[in-house]
């Protein structure tokens, strides 16, 4: 596709919004009023030649991936619902572009392309939306990542909550790398990239739901920068994956079915804020199913393990980075806690839901 | 990527859901409960083995794709929030298909995945989520895509409308096809696919909001199969666009906009049902701006302009193709009706709102 970043200009209504505060559904008409919500408001922070062409997709070609044969494509998709839409450490425009960048990096994906579909509620203020736009444009920037295609609708007020934002991830996998939750193998260890929960407990702060005040923020964070050192460092990689909803042990539960393999993990091990320790003391919950939006866990090599430690010690998205347990081969399709107090027990799949809307 | 079309089979909860007729807050937890949804009911219609991998993202390699070097890719995003969710001809499930199918194919592109992402409303029965992921395998059927990535959230009763749905396109465009909103040349002709606003009218009939009936059914439809013939028949094919919210009139809009020209179109020409007609005329609403799902405009070069229409017509999709009008230099960016009374008007982009949540 040629450039057409000029393409802003062509437009001939650089006009004020005739509703400058509020969305309303004029917004979503696809009409007149979409057109400058877009141009106005949305390119502000979006702005590549991509996603300002005005068509009716993005259209480029895969020059910067310069050994595109034998490379694999990675697609991902994730809907963010969040409640409420700003919680310490976050909100949900860094949630919805760092969740996309992770999933494509949990596969051993460099991130290319972002796409953005915007549910508005009618009401939404334009100067919350901005703030949230912002964020975005923060958090893409961080990952290097552009935002090429975007969607934008309008529901009525009382059919959404403030806006849900899906973004869709595009990336690639160079040759030789294999990360799947099926390659856990018998002996490899297991390493958690810090301390888990905070997201959880950051969202559940915001929301007044603790009864008490924390200092704990979201982890919220893309992880593709951290992710490339240790896929660059190790061959030896078997499986990445990031324990958001469901938190570490519907994660790996996961990779445990997946794999057919049991996956031994030492509590004592297991890094846990002492603030996110208490207040999941106080609610009666268990950390190892609180959300985490920016941690990784690694399944590696013991061959490998101690420089992928290093590696990911190095980076500050990663400085509390701990091996938490390894696998086994037997009993299959099972996650096991050696307890502090000596005792193993089953960590199942998380069976309810006990903090609904939490990304 | 291995494939993974057993992974179903690794999995070791095949359990009834607890909650077998209603969606819950529990099915968006992302532990036992949503993988219990997702492999029960949305593996039902999806399965294929790259969504059923079980991992953060889809992997593919693009082998299908012949000659990777020297295509371009095609990135789309759309996000459906119809109401209601079921109307004559279709529903948000075939829309979902159809709508990012076809924004991709208007660019030229064969389109080759899709992702999916849902937002539940807590209540929602899943009896009515099965029948709208059926209309969806059976739309992704027609278009000869597959749905390789999904996720799915749940957001409380009051919080959405029945279901949410964003579908994002991935697809090719081979190497020498250069179609783009950019691309209208002063002498090109100017085709539309059949009559305008027959999904428009559809819907607000589903909504008994007309205070009468119709027969009409929204043409909502994949068209990516009648667009590849007649851009394998044809080299000389500028732009197309489907004119969906906006309708034609701004669709047009945006077209005279892109290219710098000037689109006259005839009245007499531009194909209508008698019944969209009579409807429009009762709510005062120009079918220019009523909105289309399963049309397309072609602006394409006088030389090649009666072959493509013959190929538009051979195919049941387009058999009530027409030549409506063409492409001039000036005045730009502007689009002009010659009406049947022999006047000629300026047809602005639509300006406010008139029928929300059409898509």
């Amino acid at each position: 596709m040629s450039d057409n970043s000029d393409s802003i200009q062509n437009w001939s209504c650089p006009l004020p919004l005739p509703h400058k505060d509020k969305i309303v559904l004029g917004h979503g008409s696809g009409g007149k009023m979409t057109h400058d919500l877009i141009k106005i408001i949305f390119w502000k922070y979006f702005k590549n030649s991509l996603l300002n062409s005005g068509n009716d997709a993005a259209v480029f070609l895969p020059t910067d991936t310069k050994t595109i044969t034998g490379s694999k494509f990675a697609i991902c998709t994730d809907s963010h619902v969040v409640s409420p839409l700003f919680f310490p450490g976050g909100d949900i425009g860094r949630l919805a572009i760092s969740g996309t960048v992770n999933d494509l990096s949990m596969m051993g994906a460099t991130p290319y392309y972002l796409t953005a579909g915007f549910i508005l509620e009618e009401g939404l203020e334009i100067n919350l939306l901005e703030k949230i736009l912002a964020s975005m444009q923060q958090a893409a920037g961080e990952a290097k990542v552009n935002v090429v295609a975007g969607d934008t609708k309008v529901v009525q007020k009382g059919k959404a909550d403030g806006l849900y934002i899906n973004t869709t991830g595009f990336g690639v996998i160079s040759p030789g790398v294999n990360i799947s939750g099926e390659n856990a193998k018998p002996g490899d260890v297991v390493i958690v990239s810090g301390p888990i929960g905070d997201h959880g407990i950051a969202v559940l702060t915001a929301r007044g739901e603790l009864g008490f005040e924390t200092d704990i923020r979201s982890d919220v964070a893309p992880l593709n920068c951290i992710i490339s050192s240790i896929v660059e460092a190790s061959n030896k990689i078997h499986v990445l994956r990031d324990p958001t909803r469901g938190g570490l042990g519907t994660t790996l539960n996961e990779i445990a079915h997946q794999s057919g393999v049991c996956i031994t993990i030492e509590e004592a091990t297991i890094p846990v804020r002492p603030a996110v320790s208490s207040a999941c003391e106080v609610l009666g919950f268990d950390p190892l199913y609180i959300a985490n939006e920016g941690k990784f866990v690694v399944i590696v090599d013991p061959v490998d393990a101690s420089k992928v430690l290093d590696v990911i010690h190095a980076n500050p998205l990663g400085s509390e980075a701990q091996i938490i347990g390894e696998v086994q081969s037997k009993p299959q399709d099972r996650v096991l806690l050696k307890t502090t107090i000596g005792t193993t027990r089953i960590v199942d799949m998380l069976a309810g839901e006990i903090l609904p809307r939490i990304c």
